[in-house]
């Protein structure tokens, strides 16, 4: 699919005409947009816009990192959106001239089509390709912000329940938060590097003029990789709390097994003595061997749990 | 609300008057304080002060990195304080013009009330705007210390009691106080790196003829920077600490019933034996049968002793 | 063994010609291959192509780091590939001049003889020997792929297996591909400086005009760099987890077989009691004993797990 | 307290002489240093020295890093000495001019009060003010060394210990040697920065002039840095070397209460079953049945330990 | 210990001569070897040479970390020597100057020996201190290969046993190695860091007149330094793989005991309840009673082991 608009210096839209309409002199500026473009789409590229063949090959390569590589007549950026629903990174190429900007990606974007929708409506400021390519840029980034702020939500909310019943439960998904916060920062990084790359390449003069607007972004992609390492950092620290609070029940586990055990089981082991059948045990007969016995097992569960006591083991239990 | 005030170059105090009174040419500095200001307020800015768009857009979205942007009339800077009871950063913004400073937070600040009464007291020495927004900044950090200073108390006081038996319900202290730090991280870092940017762009030249002064603020921001980076080192050593206490301690109740048990277990057995039913077991009928089972007995429990010692199993509970 | 190609200023291809031939002023470019050389070849290096002893010797010693050593007639690359088989990288050194390309690899190089016939095949575009060893460079670059891709999807495959019974016999496999990563790194990371230096040597005359093509290999290993780094992180989240599903296991065969044991030890203890044969218990002459320690042991059960069920023991199964 | 000492270009050694005497234009140079200053004391620092206010604010503040802060007439150095016994690090604050040095410090201090001794009995060699700071600088961090030597020592010999019956008991020290580590490190590397930017720094001339004395101070903090890292280093192996130890020792433990238990509690439930006093149990009244249990007893001890020994469970014992 | 030799400009080899001799106008080159040198010896130093005092007390102090200090008429280098033996660093020191080489070691020196026994051969190429000096650096750094081949063998040896029985005993031998890997990184991190200073460095003309000798150097130092990192996290991820399998092992051991003791002691209270003595238990006196209990306990086997299975409770055997 391709679409198109632009505007001409006398200040007339276009919407969707030809392509060797839009490369005539009369143009402040036009976007082509191509979504999955099929073989006779993509051979524009080449054919009549002259990109670069490096260039071309990575708009159909697999996902590439974001990049910038410039070259005579215009710079190729590799961007990233990040699909709200799989959280995968898709790739939104952008070949950026003097008066043009043609976008290139593979799947539907929601936040291409949405600025096509705002910039058809004239929303569109200032003076062409250069903040025809901040929006862009702007609009990419800014769909990062809800995905980790709802991940920083859940994590928060997970943290608030660390010492109640479903922990356990829960800790499932502080793993799951985990690995998805490394695949997005596979794309937050890059990006915030791109940008900083934008600010500082003397030779994107178009750049240079609108730089408040670039580093607005580059702003953005701070906060953002801050919120990403802040949030791994937390998924450890809560993982190793975690991991106390299992010992700390597994302990409690086996001093309950182990009290029951040491007192019963010398106790058990009286009693077992007093139950051999031989002809000639001499307490047996006796009148008050029975007693005697049961206040010797009273006596010895008396000791151990005041040695118990002693030695701080009840502690573990408050 | 705002709230204003200005000295003229004659050195007259004006206090809460029109905002157009302060811009006239007579003034030598004014500071306009807005704290959570309405439409009417917020206007002022675009209108009035010709504030760049991208600057008083940070100032009504939520939280910003701290960070120093310039524009022609002006640089605009984004602070944090830290709120002493929720430790949340609380963003404060400051537009600071060649005499003027405009400062505004949507949150009540301590900080800056507590300045503007000493700077109405006329505390304020030295030529203008750059020496106030210095005391801003100076007011903001040094709100910082405390907070810091507490967690590493109790951080010390948790370390003095690694062994005593209320250990275990410190730790999770110690957690809650990683958690608060790395929060904590993300305000002091981007800050000492703010600074640390002032003290280096040369076109900061109101900044840099008082560099001395926000040196100071460096010098501060690199000591909490320290405070954070070895509290939470402390804190990880801490959980590394208990680890192995509560491991030792594991180690030491296993111990006890494995000794118990191993012991009476065999022991029990032969009770159980000679509590047997059978018609015909010869031991039973001597009369010598039963002490010669208690000796054995007494033997097995000997030698499972000697046995136990001599692995050094004792050793464990030194 | 030696083989040799070269194209004529006029555009005539050889094969296998003799050295002394291909030096000859009329050539445009030719290629030399070494596999394995033996003593004659060998001499050649620096009998008839005055390469320095120094890189030589490398190409002779043990596996060296990819770099670049510049002499005076030619630069000297040593590259990596990566054996698709043990995963071990295989040293393929480069002597690159004005005109020529030397490659010597003392193992069979599958990447060079695709590129051979390829060459061959008249598939070469541009003006020689830099052009060239862009072409190995880039072959043995993109051999590293599905290695790594390879990698990636096994780990993907045991990551969504993490709660099934079989995750067990996996998490071996995880420490298998950890230990490859280590290994693989050590080719990955000094390729990228390698491939970073050459962009931003300016003495490279040769690739510093062909760097859109360098930038492109480059643009490859730092996505290969970002897979092997978080493929390793992978790895090592994917152990924490089965520590935590290691040890929630424990504690719940520790709490089955805590409270089996402290329900039963202490109802086993009395009827040890009454099965003791003292002459004098008056507890079994009655009529109505045998049913009261029948609801006693009852009555204990019914206490014990209700206790349990209060602290939530039972909750660990869920 | 305050002392002083100087000498006339005449090479007349002055000693306790008024502050205004030292400041006459024929002194060489001259030393004051102030320890815990009183109000009369610290107001030469402002009136008579005329230092700067932020400086000597730092010298009455609680510790500081250690710094340099350049000001027109003179350098202002924050010192870290390090107490030999509570390992606190101690502020030493030194005022560098042209042929002055003032070093103020809250506590007494071992490292000047012997250095003092040795410049009253003439050991200066060097024209003065930055020979006299050099030696200060030199003698503070001479003492770091033997606090970090006996720090590996022990770390040393604790690790000859690991395998010992005793290493349990040492596994605190370690955590202790950690801790203080962390702290030392808080002196270390920001007094290895210091030096690092006293040598690069063009506008100390002083100090530039006696290049090579600086230097070997920072090799002193390079070699000092390098034992506290891998000091850390050591403990942190260490503690994981110990966990090991103990896991070890747990798996000793728990297989001997299993190989035990699982022996015996079928063999107790079989003595169990014929202890039952049922009217009718037909294997009871046999002549042989005592005989047929105790082997069947044993046939089942002989089985499981084969079982135990082929599953390697002995092994864990070696 | 003092040995010399050296060359006159007209290529006479002088060997053991006085060494007024050597500093004759008429030397080529010359080499002055100190072992342990006496006060004499050690005199020449500051007393003929002309040596920095600070250069001559590193010589004298303990270990220094490597390192170039340069001097008027000669440049200083600390250089390691790994000891085969003891692993430890052990301190060389060089002089080098226009057309000397002054080498000091506290201990025998093999490698220093074997080079003394080759360049008296005759076998020094080049015009003579730097060349010599080369021959210096790569013959101590040649030594570190085996060292560090050796303990990379050892551990992929022990890792191709990491799932067999004896791995217990081998985890040791990783904590050894990976202290040892501790040890050599001090020497290996500060020699790579002072090869590539000498590289960079302007002033050391002689060597930048040798450059490919000295990166040649470099090369192995990088290589030197993988190894040694990548050994070190190779330990760290045996260590992890250890604990592991120790865990899997003490779950197995665990399992054991909780499937037999809650099969088992159940079915021993069953026995234990038909044991007492109570006059009046109805169930004992009928005549199927004993077969009714007997099946009652096979059914409570038969549940429990369908119960666990059904958990796959069994699982964790395979
Ligand atoms: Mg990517
Ligand atoms: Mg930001
Ligand atoms: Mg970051
Ligand atoms: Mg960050
Ligand atoms: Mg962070
Ligand atoms: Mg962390
Ligand atoms: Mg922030
Ligand atoms: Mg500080
Ligand atoms: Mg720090
Ligand atoms: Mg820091
Ligand atoms: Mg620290
Ligand atoms: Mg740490
Ligand atoms: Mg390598
Ligand atoms: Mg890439
Ligand atoms: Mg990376
Ligand atoms: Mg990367
Ligand atoms: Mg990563
Ligand atoms: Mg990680
Ligand atoms: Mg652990
Ligand atoms: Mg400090
Ligand atoms: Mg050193
Ligand atoms: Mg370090
Ligand atoms: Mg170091
Ligand atoms: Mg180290
Ligand atoms: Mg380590
Ligand atoms: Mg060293
Ligand atoms: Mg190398
Ligand atoms: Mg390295
Ligand atoms: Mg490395
Ligand atoms: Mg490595
Ligand atoms: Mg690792």
């Amino acid at each position: 699919m391709i679409r198109s608009m632009g505007m001409t210096k006398k200040g007339v839209m276009l919407n969707d005409v030809d392509v060797q309409r839009l490369m005539m002199p009369d143009m402040k500026w036009y976007w082509v947009d191509m979504e999955a473009p099929d073989v006779d789409e993509a051979s524009l590229m080449a054919g009549v816009f002259k990109f670069h063949s490096l260039a071309i090959e990575d708009c159909f390569n697999d996902l590439q990192r974001p990049k910038i590589d410039s070259y005579a007549s215009h710079n190729f950026f590799v961007l990233h959106a990040l699909n709200k629903k799989t959280l995968e990174a898709e790739e939104v190429d952008c070949f950026v001239g003097k008066n043009f900007l043609v976008t290139v990606h593979m799947n539907e974007s929601p936040g291409i089509n949405k600025l096509w929708t705002q910039v058809q409506g004239g929303s569109l400021k200032g003076d062409g390709a250069a903040i025809l390519f901040y929006r862009v840029v702007d609009q990419l980034v800014d769909e990062y912000f809800p995905i980790l702020y709802r991940m920083e939500d859940r994590l928060d909310h997970i943290e608030d329940n660390v010492n109640s019943k479903s922990y356990g439960s829960l800790i499932d998904e502080v793993f799951n938060i985990r690995s998805q916060l490394l695949h997005i920062r596979r794309t937050v990084l890059p990006m915030r590097d791109l940008l900083y790359r934008m600010l500082n390449l003397e030779s994107l003069s178009h750049i240079q003029a609108h730089k408040a607007y670039f580093r607005d972004i580059h702003d953005h992609l701070l906060k953002l990789t801050e919120l990403v390492e802040s949030s791994r950092e937390m998924t450890s620290d809560m993982r190793d709390s975690y991991q106390t609070i299992n010992s700390n029940r597994m302990n409690q586990i086996m001093m309950t097994l182990t009290i029951v055990s040491t007192i019963f089981i010398p106790l058990t082991f009286i009693a077992g003595v007093y139950g051999m059948n031989f002809a000639y045990m001499p307490e047996l007969q006796t009148s008050y061997g029975y007693f005697v016995a049961l206040i010797v097992m009273a006596l010895i569960t008396i000791i151990m749990l005041w040695h118990f006591k002693r030695k701080g083991w009840f502690d573990i239990f408050k």
